[in-house]
């Protein structure tokens, strides 16, 4: 049906998927360490943080995470309890909601954010020279676009090849 | 305490995290899609079956996939019971246990990895130049060297910074 991967790709692919599966893994550890967040909380108050209003409609906030919508409820709801995010009706759609940052989020993710961002330098930033930087943001960049909510699945295409 | 990361690497990381964690859902999608299979399931699957006897000692297992002790002892004892690998004592420590690879978990691997290999082509592989395919290699090929599981952990230097 399809080629298998040739063995420079699955080299690429393993030590890609691998290491950066050690990577979140060890991110998350230190940053639960410190702050009580797991990585998904963070990138929640991150993307509420940066948008206007601090608020998000729950279907935009589960593209944007690629979140299947009974996960990104089940990730709201928790974080309702703990005090960092609400869920309010949308102005102007009463059926639908949307997770607005408390104050108490903003103040969690602006504590936790030091270490944070000393773990990614740590572990993966200050090893790299100027130009791995600028590949990997080319490429993962390029990856982004491809994978953006909304953008149409290229999945009718997978039985072509 | 830290400095935080200038513009070109917060660029280069939220690309990264972004865009890899769109694709390590999409990829759990596709085989949940075709093969009942998560990604963690999936890289058990291959660990073991790259391992001599197709056996590993739990904590071993639990280095590789950088899971903690509990969070294994769930992903394992949830693929037990849907047949896919056994657990044994440990041959030479009895109070040591061992995830078995089971015949059923093999031939599931072998059936999943073409179209997920087919995936793993589609959204990244297929689009990377044979630079950018180098430069990706040599970077998650160092930070897995750096996260590898034994190697002694580099967080005694992290308050020096």
């Amino acid at each position: 049906m399809t080629q298998s991967l040739n063995s420079a790709q699955l080299g690429c692919w393993r030590a890609y998927i691998e290491s950066s599966q050690r990577l979140f893994n060890k991110l998350e550890d230190e940053l639960r360490a410190t702050s009580e967040l797991s990585l998904a909380d963070y990138q929640v108050l991150v993307l509420l943080s940066e948008t206007p209003g601090q608020r998000l409609r729950m279907g935009e906030l589960a593209g944007q995470l690629v979140f299947s919508p009974s996960r990104l409820t089940y990730q709201i709801s928790n974080m309702e309890k703990r005090g960092l995010v609400t869920r309010q009706p949308c102005p102007d759609d009463r059926r639908g909601s949307e997770a607005v940052l408390t104050a108490a989020g903003l103040l969690t993710l602006r504590e936790a954010a030091p270490q944070h961002a000393a773990s990614v330098r740590q572990h993966l930033m200050d090893d790299l020279s100027e130009t791995e930087l600028a590949v990997l943001t080319r490429v993962f960049d390029r990856l982004g676009e491809r994978l953006a909510p909304g953008r149409p699945s290229s999945d009718a295409t997978t039985n072509i090849s």
